[in-house]
């Protein structure tokens, strides 16, 4: 090992990130929020690919404190219930999840069902970069409850 | 090798995978769609997450015939101005990719820039499983020109 090598260096293990993701995945799904809080980097870089007209949660947000007001805010106005992975890959810190995903929305009681993409980088066991894709405009109009008129 | 052991079951090379996918979306961005073409697994299970209304190529695709087709259409309505992967990570036969894409609509000239997240899988050295996201409310938002009325 090199003198210049630091923690943040060290060569991240595949076998270790899907460990990590797994649980990651594990504990929000059976939504276990506090224990997906202590995965979040401090330095966390996220973001959310979604208009914030109708999910004010979404967009960028940098460091852990943003995040966890952003996790906060979807669980204000969703329940979680269901999140499944369908396809993961996994190459030294970085992992891409497909999931089956519904919530219900709180305020009308109307179930959203859609599919996200997540693009993960963990650094020190812990979630420092996310990027999340869904086909946000067929979600606009589960949340809205109609098609959008264009 | 086991005696049942057919072409589709041998395991699939992470560097195999890695150079096959370079070479797909090397050739995508420089627009020699003959070259694509040729990646194309007869047996190719392929969705678009879009809306049809406003982009009649997106949705699922089954076949070779029915995925030529769809990129005939995006040609058609689009011209490929720049394609950069951004994130590459790759695992056996299957990769995830978030690309910088953008493309002028040839109707009106209007410059669309978006990012998209493909999930891909790779048999016999070709793409027989394909999923494309973006954020597709900015997307449509672009292709028209304007902010949707919510």
């Amino acid at each position: 090992m090199g003198i210049l090598t630091s923690a943040g260096d060290l060569p991240v293990n595949r076998d270790e990130t899907r460990d990590t993701v797994r649980t990651l995945y594990d504990a929000y799904a059976r939504r276990d929020f506090e224990r997906v809080a202590a995965f979040i980097h401090d330095d966390i870089d996220w973001v959310i690919y979604a208009p914030l007209s109708v999910f004010p949660f979404a967009g960028p947000r940098h460091g852990r404190a943003e995040v966890l007001k952003a996790m906060a805010g979807i669980a204000a106005a969703y329940v979680l219930e269901n999140y499944k992975a369908e396809i993961t890959i996994v190459e030294d810190d970085r992992a891409a999840v497909i999931s089956d995903v519904s919530f219900t929305q709180r305020a009308t009681g109307r179930l959203l069902r859609f599919r996200v993409a997540n693009f993960l980088r963990l650094q020190d066991g812990r979630l420092i970069e996310f990027r999340e894709f869904s086909n946000s405009f067929d979600v606009v109009e589960q949340a809205l409850g109609r098609e959008l008129n264009l």
